[in-house]
């Protein structure tokens, strides 16, 4: 089955925008068994529209329009498809309710302009959507099914995977199960994993493997497709097994897993609790940690500790260490981490300081260079790193090794005692 | 003049791959002053290439066309595209030698595939490439140019600014001159933006307004387009100071403004110095502050109070207090502010408590729940809101107004002293 992709906006055509909403829905397509005839974007534009529409249609059994539903005058593709299809329009009283609703409860000024969310094509399906304010739409034409969705990203996703692709599985006669699973590897590059892996050992046929970087993480999709459901499943186990036996200890997680949510769990399994210092990451640490609910179960207290005065009344680092090593070193990581541990109390600290750059370097301590170290018990480890990526990256890579240590220390002890 | 862009490769329609070489181009054009008609992304086929050739051909007065000219056997797109275009195929001896020679300077022992990035449609004018192996070549079709270059990001960047976008100013009559700038608002909706804009004040010939939504912001990009480079200019600015003096205060910033580095600038302007204390927003406050660069300047510390004795221990909330309202109130968040400024002898003390839920609602305070203060000099100001999105959203839309309300205190001094 060939689906088609049509992608409306004039911040996607002017390059306002990167458009990520075509690349998500290729690749649930294709791990649906799915192809992708085409991907086109076009700008607000009814012609352009048009023109993409009858373009796709000609070439594919689905179609997935995303973009242009806003409420502004420049959304114009409910109108534009409805002209295409020559359908009239109709206001769904019962989305105009709902809406309405909708901004009462949040408290938002309900203005007129927002009814437009609630014109849809006659003979129109509602598809529902559980972000955001704007609903999608179904129709079909003469046995292809026409999904309209919002170009939200997040809208777009939801609405995509849980809307769009169910309503496509129902239209379309449809026998090949599809079984996935993505795992989750932290630490090692997309060849040195692809190098790791003996691929004969992985040669079962209708499983394939797909290499997806997600910086600072490489994702594994394993794919397995049969008429059988069953078989397609154990095809699927057996492969991951066999990944797993070869890359065990650079997996952190599967599926919806990220690396915060999977320290967190082993933190409340085990009931420990934890303090973190910060320096060059800044609070990113706690950031994600507290994007894990009930996440206040663990985590006693974070620490931001720019300037010097703060590592010595939050940490009690000695002046004398920061003045002898400086603030970004060995020491002073490793006292920062025993500090925040003994002061707040917790099972385990754990502590980052760095040149983040861009300015900051020196000969010995270059921009880049980050200390990270996490105490528990009566032992601390330390490492150091020097990363040759911008300010952003490097507060991302230097969060995530932490969380990985912290990680690893959980699973297996890691050395400390 | 309407370019359209058509980008090959499966890696991209089966979602591997995420394209970002038609933003970058359609970026580039819309600066030049063109249109995108469409851009298209099929796969390494040769009847999706031949249709996407003559559909967007059809619709522009030029094309670029980016992808599949590897060594590889799937790399069809030279022989796709004289296919389509009815031209034979001949091996250019100039290009063979020079390949040859960098494989020999590089040291690579030459295989006989790689004389296939030395074949070309005849008529081909060709287009270098200064980064890699891959010629790209430029053909005429009756007065269209289409130009087709290598798909590798940082070769396709480089020959289609130094190599594709000369050659189309020579081939085609180029007098139009854009203007553009990115008014970025915080604070009201996207509808509301819209209303509040007296639209028959902003109608100037040439001139045109995008919503671009992104969450929590919504940006709006004024577009002026004009034969003449000073009359643009003038009419961008004036629909510009006109927005200005109807959106005022919720406009916090321009172009690659982000809202935590204006607050950054004026900090550092101003020579203040911030402590922050989060409970809800989870560190999220700090690790925007320190994206920026010299935040080290300002931000003393941060604290991430998440249990009640980090409260009581770092900032010098009284337990009795947290007893008597609760960590999530009004009187809680404004000793939280008032205590990390004391403590850390700032002289603006910034907090967030709240319930970001899913879990920790009551009546009184349902999940949403938010308090954000702000102490500066004797005054302490705090604000009560109710969100309903979720957890990550919660916090995000939090330490957004944390730092909207420090940079209106610090234009307009907001009441406190």
């Amino acid at each position: 089955m060939n689906i088609g992709i049509l992608i409306i906006g004039n911040e996607l055509t002017s390059g306002m925008t990167q458009d990520t909403n075509s690349s998500f829905m290729a690749r649930e397509l294709y791990e649906q068994g799915w192809s992708v005839s085409a991907v086109m974007t076009v700008g607000d534009d009814r012609n352009a529209i048009r023109g993409g529409l009858d373009y796709l249609m000609g070439i594919s059994d689905a179609l997935v329009v995303a973009g242009g539903l806003g409420p502004t005058a420049d959304d114009i593709t409910t109108t534009a498809v409805a002209g295409a299809f020559g359908l009239d329009l109709y206001i769904d009283e019962a989305v105009l309710k709902q809406l309405k609703e909708r901004f009462d409860r949040v408290g938002i000024p309900w203005t007129e302009n927002n009814a437009k969310q609630a014109i849809f094509p006659e003979e129109a399906g509602i598809i529902d959507n559980p972000v955001g304010t704007a609903c999608g739409f179904l129709l079909d034409r003469d046995g292809s099914p026409v999904a309209v969705i919002p170009g939200v990203p997040a809208e777009a996703r939801k609405m995509f995977s849980d809307g769009v692709i169910p309503l496509f599985r129902d239209k379309i006669a449809y026998r090949e199960h599809v079984a996935k699973r993505t795992i989750k590897t932290f630490g090692r590059t997309e060849s040195q994993i692809d190098q790791a892996l003996s691929h004969e050992d992985l040669e079962i046929p209708g499983v394939s493997i797909g290499f997806y970087p997600r910086f600072p993480e490489i994702h594994l999709v394993v794919t397995s497709r049969g008429e059988d459901r069953g078989r397609a499943e154990e095809n699927l186990r057996v492969v991951c097994e066999r990944i797993e036996g070869q890359l065990y200890s650079y997996i952190f997680g599967y599926d919806d897993d990220t690396m915060e949510g999977v320290a967190a769990a082993l933190l409340t399994d085990r009931e420990l609790t934890l303090s973190v210092a910060e320096s060059c990451t800044g609070g990113l640490i706690t950031d994600r940690l507290t994007d894990v609910p009930g996440s206040s179960v663990f985590l006693e207290r974070g620490v931001v500790t720019y300037s010097n005065t703060s590592k010595v009344e939050l940490l009690g680092v000695p002046a004398s260490t920061i003045e002898k090593y400086g603030v970004v070193s060995e020491e002073a990581a490793i006292l920062m981490a025993e500090g925040v541990k003994k002061l707040a109390g917790t099972d385990i600290g754990l502590s980052t300081t760095g040149i983040a750059g861009p300015a900051g370097g020196t000969e010995e301590k270059p921009v880049g260079t980050v200390f990270i170290a996490l105490s528990a018990g009566k032992g601390t480890t330390c490492r150091r790193f020097l990363f040759r990526w911008d300010r952003r990256r490097i507060k991302e890579i230097s969060s995530q090794i932490a969380l990985n240590m912290l990680r690893r220390f959980l699973v297996e002890g890691d050395g400390l005692t």
